[in-house]
């Protein structure tokens, strides 16, 4: 942290004194990826300046690792023939990733401009979706025929110099389908004279281009891969997935669910615009005032019994605190053990009368804590009592709701990340008064 | 998950028969880490059962995928001289994790019924703490000299037949400490009678072994590294911490900062026992009780008021709702930013000064949306307006609440993470009350 801090106040001092040489200095000292978070601080106009000041490769790097939001701003400063000079330097996938964030316009001029060979490449990857297998794969990749010898895949390696982080070779039958995979391991320590059909183990772990990146992401988890090929429904060769791609894909899922559990939809971390996170956030914002109308309605029932001891009211906070944070926590476990294949449909009964007797512990200890406080107060523990058991009861209603959402969610092919946060917490607030202001209703002998 | 359902029904079919060839049919088709996720979901002694009819191998495999909870009830199931057969024949991190889940006498036990060699390793890597790069580093790498050449090298790893995903051998010079990193494509490009030291490439980039787990991480996402050295305060080269490995440190982390962020402590999603469970959530939620008793404090103190218009308390749920979704919603973005790179204590001024734009939207927004409907449903559009504003206020100070208290947090070096969930949506609840019901107070002229 300090060192970005440092880096960051050299960069300053450097681009305010209009001073490339010091900037290329710290660029060669500064991984890339610090240079691009760095670069998400600076003001706009100071952006396009570092990029002006970088060379063609260096630009290439740290543009890649700029986030989205960002990088359009930056990219709107470039002009046409400098960045199609960068994206030429650029692995596959990176170029795609930042030719996705043009217009389609500019990206046909760009592509005419870069070499033929490229942007024809370049073409075939922008035709799939971004979250797709084909999306993030590159075509840094090294295939050979089974018919080859070991020291003929050896010469065919030498000549790809460009293949960054080359770890197995595939193998393509006699009708360049994907047939098997060697490690570098294998060709190292077999003689070259042996045929690679012989030695390559045909059990090949392979994706559909159109395969969703979070299942491509599952597959690479479960097998420890480090890079998986993409093939077409013919199942010719497309393309390369690697690790690091995968990891990306992790993350972003991981931040989608905490967007969605939070009440946030499709916002970049690092984007800047006022608007486009207010109308990020709004829309659960909203939907939350409309679940409040509809406790105020509630609440508004039992107007007869509140007139009668007001003070019933100044524990609304105390209730729907409960509900909230005991939905909130078993749904939470139970959305991340879905996703990490922890808790799956195959035995929810067990789940739900697991978190049932955790509700049924836990609400019989806060419901007791809150029954003396509430006891002491007023002097009158019969009223304890009667809010320590509708406490424990809506820590029993939010426990169950908490954990069966998500399962219904699930169930209706709804991401069920929606359950936690804004909805979960809703709709508990509402139960919970429900519970709460009956039961003291019903005990008080007041008739609504 | 179709596929599990079955693999699952299949599993307690032939547990049910006896059916231990069967068992061992649906082992070979199906990957170690979905037979672990399916043996979670067995009943206790069903899994006992499992073990017994697997090879040591199978055993092994499938026992270091099992999450730790469900781990250890089947530990205390098996034998030790079975254990310590299964134990050497994992790599060497997953059986320390194994071993790190028994006693430390029954540790012991085993230690001494394993080979010299292997236990010896074993008692080393037990040294580090678990969540340090020695804890997670494994013993299974090439390391050569650098006087040696391509060919030595080559030889070398034929011999070392055990080493699984191979992809760089590390150099050590004359003093045994680690210099240089070689990958294997380097070595097949490269003639054998080439010295290591000429093409080795010397910028290696490695940990020491007290490091944190999460640092490493770091550091492989950086550079996009799929393996990386693990070395001793004296340079001497320890072990190897493999991309996989670090996949999981990344979704550990995450699900450590989500269980802060929703209240539950350092309960695994796989735990079984309710009482541990309950453990894990009561602090929280006694923490939520107590500040809902602030709130009543608060609230009691407003009780002229609320004598006056009972019709303030139906609204207490769409306050509270508001100040807790908007304080959450930027307390996310803040702490997931700071993981991430995305938004670091470099420019805090910045992002306070956005989340402060972005509140004020949409306060005004959901203010104007509340204060039409409560002035439509008591016909009193001056009520309507205090109450707008007071919805404005609130949202307005949730968001400051929610980006400010992660950076005060991580000043005074706390997790950030703290800040989301029931922390930040107590307080709000409570800011959002005297905001409130204050207004009101002060608007409708009352004194308290």
């Amino acid at each position: 942290m300090t060192h970005k801090k440092s880096v960051f106040k050299r960069i300053r001092g450097a681009i305010q004194n209009h001073d490339a040489g010091a900037l290329a200095g710290i660029f060669d000292e500064c991984p890339s990826a610090d240079m691009a978070d760095v670069i998400e601080h600076l003001e706009p106009g100071e952006r396009v300046f570092m990029f002006t000041a970088f060379t063609v490769e260096q630009a290439g790097e740290v543009l890649a690792e700029i986030e989205s939001p960002v990088q359009k701003h930056i990219l709107a400063g470039l002009d046409n023939q400098l960045l199609s000079n960068i994206l030429q330097q650029l692995p596959s996938d990176d170029a795609v990733d930042i030719l996705g964030n043009l217009s389609e316009e500019r990206t046909e001029d760009i592509l005419e401009m870069i070499g033929r060979n490229v942007s024809r490449e370049l073409e075939n990857l922008l035709k799939y979706g971004k979250e797709t297998a084909g999306g993030i794969m590159d075509l840094e990749f090294v295939a050979v025929s089974e018919d080859k010898t070991v020291g003929d895949v050896v010469t065919i390696i030498r000549e790809k110099k460009k293949v960054k982080n080359l770890y197995h070779v595939w193998v393509l039958n006699h009708q360049d389908k994907l047939c098997g995979v060697l490690s570098l391991k294998d060709l190292l320590v077999e003689s070259p004279d042996r045929r690679i059909r012989d030695i390559m183990n045909p059990e090949v772990i392979f994706v559909h281009a159109q395969k969703d990146q979070e299942e491509v992401a599952g597959l690479f988890k479960k097998h420890d891969l480090v890079n998986m090929p993409v093939v077409d429904d013919s199942g010719q060769l497309l393309g390369r997935i690697t690790h690091d791609d995968i990891i990306d894909v992790i993350e972003k899922e991981l931040d989608e669910d905490l967007s969605l559990m939070t009440g946030v939809m499709g916002q970049p971390i690092a984007e800047e615009s006022t608007l486009k996170i207010s109308r990020a956030r709004l829309p659960w914002l909203i939907t939350g005032v409309m679940g409040g109308i509809v406790a105020a309605v509630v609440i508004n029932q039992f107007e007869t019994t509140l007139e009668k001891i007001l003070a019933l009211s100044f524990f609304f906070p105390v209730i729907m605190g409960m509900g909230g944070n005991t939905g909130t926590q078993a749904a939470t476990i139970v959305v991340r053990g879905m996703a990490t294949g922890d808790i799956s449909l195959i035995n929810i009964k067990k789940r739900l009368w697991l978190e049932m007797r955790v509700a049924f512990v836990n609400g019989i200890v806060c419901g007791l804590f809150l029954g003396l406080i509430v006891g002491f107060w007023f002097s009158d523990y019969a009223l304890g009592g009667i809010v320590a058991l509708a406490g424990a009861l809506v820590i029993l209603n939010s426990g169950v709701t908490g954990s069966a959402v998500p399962f219904v969610l699930r169930k209706c092919n709804i991401d069920p990340a929606l359950a936690t946060g804004p909805f979960i917490t809703t709709l508990n607030d509402i139960l919970g008064l429900l519970i709460y202001l009956g039961l003291l209703t019903l005990f008080l002998g007041e008739a609504v």
